[in-house]
């Protein structure tokens, strides 16, 4: 059996060592990458054997996004610029689940929020939930944080970035590194301070400084931790997977993608809130 | 056309009028139990028009649901019972849409509140959003108000009520007026008082008294109102869904139970974003 | 032994029984101006009994604002209004310690809160706590409600109602009834519609209308209520400082007004916290 | 004139240069102990010069206290124990303005907090603020941290150290170091494992963990990061205290120790405010 985080292990036995591949029982595969990287083998019809996809169960997508997002916002904030979040004013890009998080998070610390939408779902829970939406031009002079938890790309222009405060912090907690146009920070008449690991000061012409921090990436992945609870819930599910498909009768799973069984996903889960107890 | 909310007129027209009923050009329905019909009637091989089923529209869903419940439970309780939220024990039996607008407003205002679930991932909500998850029995006999939010018949039961304590206010915001064995306290050894409207006093032998509110039916259509500004969106969905009816090529629409349209879903969320700006 | 809510009581007593006055073994007031009377008398030499400042203990003066008003401000709007809070946004005028009940109680039901204060430890407190310090001529166009909690006169002035956009909520929840200045509209030109008890719309020329609640009184008394819990709590610390009146040795107590000794305040205290044990 | 910072430089050029110490125009300390020294020396008879006691304005207080803690309580959990907070059982002890911060920050992070206090009038705050008021005893079987906030000695004993369950985390935010009674854990039978910076795991003969943080000292300054904005607040109050004890006439202050003039206090809290406009 296959236990993978990205995919490399399976691209690897497949590629090397095909016989050995169309012997193994099962593969259980927890990342985005590597299950998108399964269900392109499936297409394929190249997946010779059955495959869990653990990523988008309850306990992993959950814990990823809204509950580990809600405090790695804070402890990455903190640890690469110690700022105070009391009455500091924040635009948050996008309201999904990670938006969500950074959005309940920062309010509750005494933040001024706002937020940024297209989705009009999202849009009108963002609304209800108590947080202004708006455009991020018509606020972008004003705020001291700058957030992006779209997935989408180029979120944040130059033209933006040009027009924000002295001391304005921009940070990214989506899904790429491409939310921040950085590449556009990359010019002559702009200079760049490393101030501290993952902290870098983009200086304009007339002095006024931007914090930019891990050059765009993943805050959450950069600058903060993930707690040794969430590692273990994960591997609990993996684990799960693991046992269903060794347990499996024949003719249960075939050479495809599967997402794990609700009656498996549920033992996780009360597994989990066991712990609360 | 006709436009419906329950799904009276929609069946006294097919039973009384059914040549009327047959170049009805379409029937828009904004209500769970006008929807069951519509689909019975469709399962049946009986509906002869286009059917446009708003009640699971989003801005139909979510306001009648969390943010109505949010507000409603708040309002619900004062205005029979007059009590203070500040730091009153509060049990919520289920959460989903419903239990969790409760226990947000519950909390905020300074009670302390606690949750029987048995969907694993809401409990795992629950957990994560700060409230125990308890069995209602373990807390029963010390909470000041039990809240049923689950859909299911018998959550509370006579034993349970048995077991409270005195000036404990026990009230259902679920689905049904079955969630609280209220004929199980129709029994000679207890005496009904009836205080107010929609508030009765159940009188145990030794003196304990439980506040019953609406003799258990929902207590947001009973004894809370609806704001004008709900009742808009959801006559705003409907008029859109006439629309859409009305207009569509030949075609598009066969004799079924149809969604609003994704596009037209969006207008209407997108006119009431446009309302909070 | 004089228990009394206002003073009438007392001064009726001292006016039309002075003989009776001088064997009264003690007052207890409760009312801030049963008290303000009780401190003139004093002043003027003519209190002749001990007297006892029930006002401005702590079991009296967090519930009376802080924790009542974060409740009735939401019980009052509903009543008269059945608005819904989510989204809409609010200008709370006074950051005291009804402000704070007030704002904590929108911020908590989804609205979008702003803050006018004069105060700098007030405003810096709003800060702090997540609401923009704003002056109202800057935010009286756009907000869907303006709550007036400072205690002083004609905060919300002709002009400013003038300039409020159609529907716009106006209340008070301060000390007097001239924080909003009411007798400005009462001009030939304003239509006033009395639509249910305690709500008034007043219309302009062109139509628009601002909803007045209690004419401009307080709108936690006149269109909510005060939870029994409170009333006993208060009740219970009348009857302490009967008790500690009674039962002091001479020489305690002379012809002046006290507060309550804390071992008392003490006592009603611990009494109101294992209610919620 | 001496701008101090916990007094030993004040005492030193009391205690070493007398005659310069003599021609000082004035004193400006900011902290707790420094102020503590300078009430001394004034009751002795020995100061003779003005000070000013900055450590009492509320630029400082609130910031250090109640601002402060509500984030740094977060920081230094996640810096030593990356701990995830989301349903945690968490027991706050004291609930002044540091317990209150802590409690505010977990509860919002979806922690489960109850709260012990001696002082009823906090206690009610805790009870209408939604918190369990309970005795550690009787929680600290069950809680996932413990967190001391009381100013007290033996908060925590060896008994109820003895008593926690494995991997409780165990910290203090109170005023000195002895809440926590750090010394019962320095016997034979217990061995003490250093995992990280300011993190120790006390190992039982069963096995069980107790996670101690900073042995016992203040987690805020030990494990945290003062936030730059706090910084500059306190320095701004001190460069105006500076500026009052420079530029006041002769006979406004004697050979004492004043707190900043409220003019003054206000021009640096409405310096504050500007900030986050």
């Amino acid at each position: 059996m296959i236990l993978d985080d990205g995919g490399d292990l399976t691209h690897w036995v497949y590629k090397k060592y095909p016989s050995v591949f169309k012997k193994v029982r099962g593969i259980v595969e927890e990342s985005v990458t590597g299950v998108h990287r399964l269900y392109q083998l499936s297409k394929a019809g190249k997946l010779c054997v059955p495959a869990m996809n653990v990523n988008d169960s309850v306990t992993k997508q959950k814990f990823d996004n809204l509950y580990c997002c809600r405090e790695s916002i804070l402890d990455g904030l903190k640890r690469t610029t110690d700022v105070m979040f009391g009455g500091k004013q924040v635009v948050v890009c996008g309201y999904g689940e990670v938006g969500k998080g950074c959005c309940t998070a920062l309010k509750a610390l005494g933040a001024i929020v706002c937020v940024t939408e297209i989705d009009p779902i999202c849009a009108l829970q963002a609304c209800m939930d108590g947080f202004k939406v708006v455009k991020l031009n018509e606020v972008v002079r004003q705020v001291d944080m700058v957030i992006t938890c779209t997935g989408n790309k180029n979120v944040v222009t130059r033209e933006q970035l040009d027009r924000m405060k002295n001391g304005c912090i921009v940070c990214n907690m989506g899904h790429s590194n491409t939310e921040i146009d950085v590449a556009s920070l990359r010019t002559p008449e702009l200079t760049w301070e490393r101030v501290r690991s993952q902290v870098d000061h983009v200086i304009w012409p007339d002095g006024k400084r931007v914090i930019l921090l891990a050059e765009g990436r993943l805050l959450n992945l950069s600058c903060s931790t993930v707690p040794s609870f969430v590692l273990s819930i994960t591997a609990t599910t993996q684990a799960l997977a693991l046992i269903e498909l060794y347990n499996a009768p024949d003719g249960r799973y075939r050479q495809d993608v599967y997402l794990l069984p609700k009656k498996m996903g549920n033992t996780a889960l009360w597994g989990t809130i066991r712990f609360f107890e």
